[in-house]
């Protein structure tokens, strides 16, 4: 672990650097498979599962016989859990439901704002050791909740040409409306260009390796949207002394278990505490089944020593957290005054594992920095905001002088003639 | 024009074909200029604009002395015109403010989402004949209600190195922090990467030509955030028999004076709305000033008769059109109804120009489909949206043992030990 002690601002940017991606490398392979894609449709799917996944399917969708399958599989355990997980996030993404913005803005000028749902949308959810069925939940739950008429799923298969089942059984629970067993760069192409066998969506939400990353931003040049831009997971945890170490360390080692790349930095007003999570780490990690990995993520971590609390949010504001704790006794300094982060853990009991699973927030977050430009996953990422005015005939003659002198003054005459016309008939 | 009878819907999508982009032949040069910019920072800049637009400044940014004499230039009635739009673009944007949205998603676990501003906004304004001072309001204005601290705007120099006074008086009287002389892809790597004259951004916001926004496009490979994809302007009416033929064309044409590719479209149920529409079109082209420009768009326009409202309706959401005006008996119908259009005008006496200048709500919209998927600029554009959680003792026993169940189902048991620990010290 590297321990840094009052770094100058002027470090702060190559102190906060993440690692570079090398996009360029892969963006053949993506381009590649988009265009087969596009020319042969699920032929060129096909293929490509067979090359990538090993399998090869005369039809793949999920069939409601490998649901019942599915639903059969899982504990009633896990079930449970599940059931408390999508009923906490539903609660919270619920409540985020905006009612229309009206106003008259001048008499006779009515104006308002509505949100409608994006009518198709696609959710794709990586396969590998990890099944991700929680984020089946954290895209799928919003997508219904904003009324999304079609909510395609696209997942790579096993081996064998199953999805976990996990996976299966929460995007049957949530609502989705197909279920494909397609993954990688195939899947984002298939769901951007449309195929027989998967549906053309709007817009693509979901994580994913760096092909599906470079896909996701290729499929953007084709008139379909995303999510974000991804980037590999990062916690920021700002502790002093009323922190517990033992509790920061685990939070920080839950970062790193994600991946060798994973970002993890403890940010301390307390050179004790920064002592003290070291050493808890050390002991932790120990026992961790994906020890291999968190070992290499923590070996690039920063544990970074503040003089006080102004300086300390300065420099992760620079930094802009996916996730980020705060273990301080003045919490509601950070609370109130952070401008850029995903989402905000706050105490000693709010761990992040808690907004990954079960307490309502969403997990798909902007990492990378992207915490400075762009939301997390929210319901009103699955709609869109349109504008409606309706102007009276009192409400034109109110606004009607000012848009001709506008127009004329951009030089758009046919845009003042619109209105002069209109204006004249109620002489 | 091109008039069109009861189309089937599969010939919908071949009928609705916007113009096709070449945006492979402008990568190269845009890419290009984004590495000089990179490298070379203002002195890239320099080269560039001296290229394009034919001056050499040793300082880019409009001084206080320029932006007095743009004050003094612009007459009083364009001052006030100014400034009517600009109330009503506050009002619109002001009410769309919206607040801490809280929930106590189980006991003791309460999760809020709260927006806060993004810190830096790059505005691009284009020059060229038509200065767009009404787009300064339209971007100035909510970036300054979101609270945005930073708010830059580039525009091209003319020949005499000077910005339009119209352009500077919005921007002045909007609140921008920083005007800098500087235009096409250049002004977007310089917004990018940042230089000693241009602030780097977060999001760049304006429309542009093709090659701005396929500068735009790119500069989300570098990790700043964009508006929307950009295409040209687009219009499509829908109206039957209680319409105004002349109205319905003046405001057919207003779109068609744009540039030679935008779109224009008239829907209805009525043959002999169709037929006067037309000869309107024809008389009060001959008129216009930028008749040459018109012509052609119009030339490429399109009436569509269909058979009735519900086929019209289902016509117009596959489209998706950018401006959506309705002139119609039963214009609940379209209202409630409609999926996809960035921006909607209601009834006889609301024309397009209406939103364009002064009605208040924002001419920056989605076009070439993007209403399917994309919010046109509004109030939330400028911010992000943050997750906020704070669990108690009481709050991570309730949902904690869910958390470890989830966590150990995808195999990512420091996830679960997170949880394991903080449950052990409360027992």
């Amino acid at each position: 672990m590297n321990k840094i002690y009052n770094p100058t601002p002027d470090t702060w940017v190559s102190i906060l650097e993440r690692p570079t991606k090398t996009v360029n490398d892969i963006e053949a392979t993506v381009k590649e498979i988009f265009a087969a894609v596009q020319k042969d449709g699920d032929v060129a799917v096909a293929k490509y599962t067979t090359q990538f996944d090993g399998v090869y399917f005369e039809n793949s969708e999920v069939t409601a016989a490998e649901i019942e399958v599915a639903i059969n599989t899982i504990s009633d355990e896990l079930k449970a859990a599940i059931s408390l997980a999508k009923a906490n996030v539903e609660t919270f993404h619920q409540v985020q439901k905006t009612s229309r913005v009206s106003v008259e803005t001048a008499e006779g000028v009515q104006c308002w704002q509505e949100k409608r749902p994006i009518q198709k949308v696609g959710l794709y959810i990586p396969g590998g050791t990890a099944p991700l069925f929680s984020t089946v939940l954290m895209l799928a739950v919003p997508a219904k909740i904003a009324g999304c008429n079609e909510i395609v799923l696209c997942s790579p298969p096993d081996k064998n040409g199953n999805i976990n089942p996990a996976i299966l059984y929460a995007a049957n629970l949530c609502g989705v409306t197909k279920i494909i067993k397609v993954g990688g760069i195939q899947a984002i192409a298939g769901m951007t260009f449309g195929t027989k066998a998967i549906p053309k969506v709007y817009k693509i939400f979901g994580p994913g390796n760096q092909y599906v990353t470079v896909a996701k931003q290729l499929a953007t040049q084709f008139g379909v949207a995303i999510d974000m831009p991804a980037g590999p997971s990062e916690l920021l945890v700002v502790a002093d002394d009323t922190a517990v170490p033992a509790f920061v360390a685990s939070d920080l080692l839950s970062q790193a278990e994600h991946g060798t790349d994973s970002q993890v930095i403890l940010v301390s007003t307390s050179k004790a505490m920064i002592d003290a999570v070291e050493s808890e780490i050390q002991s932790q990690l120990e026992v961790l089944p994906r020890k291999a990995i968190a070992e290499k993520a923590i070996a690039n971590s920063k544990l970074i020593y503040v003089e006080n609390d102004e300086i300390a949010l300065e420099l992760i504001d620079e930094y802009g957290p996916e996730h980020f704790i705060i273990c301080v006794q003045d919490e509601d300094f950070y609370v109130n005054n952070i401008g850029n982060a995903g989402s905000v853990f706050i105490g000693n009991y709010t761990p992040e594992s808690a907004g990954d699973y079960a307490s309502g927030t969403n997990h798909t977050l902007p990492t990378n920095g992207y915490a400075k430009n762009y939301s997390g996953v929210n319901l009103d990422s699955f709609m869109k905001s349109m504008t409606f005015q309706k102007i009276s005939e009192k409400g034109i003659q109110n606004i009607g002088k000012a848009i001709e002198i506008m127009a004329e003054a951009e030089g758009l005459q046919a845009h003042k003639n619109a209105v002069t016309l209109r204006l004249k008939s109620l002489e």
